[in-house]
């Protein structure tokens, strides 16, 4: 099993990669938070493009280092532009992010994300509800034909995720991220459990969604197992510092991008996290 | 006539009924607010979901606890949403939240608010020129067919939009609130004006939006004439609070958003309001 | 050649136009900085309004003092929207800012902007790169075929733009902005040189959109190149103070819209520039 140092070397390898090459990441997202991924995403070091066209998420798909694709408010529009985005990427190779917010919510949302199944993400964000969710809609083990998911909300834990979790990074053969209490991440071989955080995350929007986007600027210099860590550990890093200073959750918002830009690549590397090797 | 005091309990029972429930309330509402919209709703205590497309707004019209449509900023798929979305919540007696945006810029427009009449929306909050040029577009008394609306500027005092709220409310036979200097909340029989908030709520955009999207959520647990008087007494009273603690419109913002989060239901309940029967 | 001081008296007269009669400066804008457009928009003094539908842009263009159009996000209906609005500006012979984002990514992006070379926006801002691409695809001097366009960020100089600057200036007859380390102003006789500004500009969404729409509310009530200058002016007097009070972006994104809010007709004025006769 890969051991706890080499891991925090990776982080702080990748952390670094991303504030000196200031790396491309663009984005198919949702309108609500739409400025706050953009923030996060520059925050931690990385550069952001937001498109709607199709040829232009073409031209991003293939210029960019990675995409980020967040199904939150879809416009008529994705129906064309999501599947051939996702077609472009898996034909080169290219990493991206897959975030199925609220699946189950709407036929273009169930037959988008269905699609999804054969362009394999390289990494996929959600709550525990989205992934039981998605494991369910792609017939994996661990998944649910019901859905808990209550519009952007989980109404399950992190724990009973875990092998929807597992069943999708095997799947994909990339990495998958449970955002909750504590966040879960997988390659479908170990699982880190990543701590900190905040209780303010689910007091404001966009903690999910600029998440997703950052692990998609770490996408472009690591692998989805490091990027997925990496982006949680700063978020559980950022979180906790930022809960110590404030109050409530406009100010949390705000100081919470500031403490993004400033946490160090040694101090995300040591962010409590622990690796679990998966029984066959 | 109700008294002060029973209306005071109402108030009480309803900020902590969701603080306590969490309850969703769904939106259609324009790009340019949409965060905040959705940032004021969960720092009441809500639940949000925005949505664009007809099937998705069905979901949330029959899920979701309450709706809130803001005809801000009209995308094409809007004439398809938004009147299926009106005959749903009409047809399932769900209670939703008007807000006519700009009524009078474009034909769409127009249309879509024309339709509303039928679909009697629960409440209906805007600026004294928006109630009024609803009022008229409506054929009711005290509108005017000739709009003073600007953009999203009123250029009519709050009081002049008295006969036209009182009428707009007997015809949907739920309540009307006008933001202004004061506020007026009326359901037809009673008229509170509801005293506070700050000037800043014109220097900065989503007062109003936000204002509208919280009144939904109250929606859930309230009967409309208690939501919307609940909704702008914890306005009043955040804005008041804020105006003490900033001296500029973006630290408002943050600070305003806050004081919604830190406001208590007493609190919010004994914000200055006087009730005035109306005269027949 | 104008002096110093009759373009310092301009621009005094210019942010108190704006600050007592609160113009109506609309747009059609980008999803993803369009809250901090409109925020910045009413920081100065204007007012705001955002669309995407034909007929909504034709009422604005033909009601309010001037329009902001920023090719950031297009959505489908643009392809309708923007030639007709362009076309309804020019022959009304209405004051507009283009903002050409990310010219060179994607086919519709590329007719449209192309289009507007025959309706010759009054104002043209955007960063280095953007304005020696859009001075290559209307075949204007100092304009290049290769675009070094890479997203919203620019990969050239200011100084590098200096020739397509005033070789569009010169075509459409106004002013044009070159965003960057300095700003350069230009109306083809002249080239202004703005000092100020803020690292943190390039490390947040929005400065460049929202000096953008702040052109246009300027452009209400003065010349094409007082209204650039003026709102360069005033972008980089509160980016410089506001850097001096916060170490990070998000806070300098708070704290610098407080700043725009804040600064004093006289002090804008007094913001250091130079003069440059453009040699024949």
């Amino acid at each position: 099993m890969i051991s706890k140092e080499k891991i925090q070397k990776e982080i702080v390898r990748t952390v670094n990669a991303v504030k000196t090459e200031n790396p491309m990441a663009g984005s198919i997202t949702n309108t609500v938070t739409i400025n706050f991924v953009a923030n996060a995403q520059l925050a931690v070091g990385g550069s952001a493009a937001m498109v709607y066209l199709p040829d232009e998420a073409d031209f991003l798909a293939k210029a960019g280092g990675a995409l980020y694709i967040n199904v939150g408010t879809l416009l008529p529009i994705y129906e064309e532009t999501l599947p051939r985005t996702a077609k472009i990427l898996h034909e080169n190779k290219r990493p991206w992010v897959l975030d199925p917010v609220a699946v189950g919510i709407g036929q273009l949302r169930t037959q988008l994300l269905s699609t999804f199944k054969k362009y394999k993400p390289t990494v996929i964000r959600g709550n525990a509800s989205e992934i039981i969710a998605l494991a369910g809609l792609w017939s994996l083990e661990g998944g649910s034909d019901k859905s808990n998911v209550r519009g952007v909300d989980s109404t399950d834990s992190v724990a009973t995720a875990r092998n929807a979790a597992i069943a999708l990074a095997k799947w994909i053969g990339g990495a998958v991220a449970v955002s909750g209490k504590e966040d879960l991440i997988t390659d479908g071989s170990i699982v880190i459990t990543s701590y900190g955080g905040s209780h303010f995350f689910e007091k404001i929007t966009g903690s999910g969604c600029s998440l997703g986007g950052v692990v998609a600027v770490y996408l472009t210099s690591a692998s989805p197992l490091i990027s997925a860590l990496t982006a949680s550990a700063i978020y559980n890093l950022a979180g906790s510092r930022t809960e110590k200073r404030v109050d409530s959750p406009a100010s949390f918002q705000v100081a919470f991008l500031d403490e993004l830009y400033k946490a160090s690549p040694e101090d995300i590397a040591a962010n409590p996290f622990e690796i679990e090797e998966i029984e066959r």
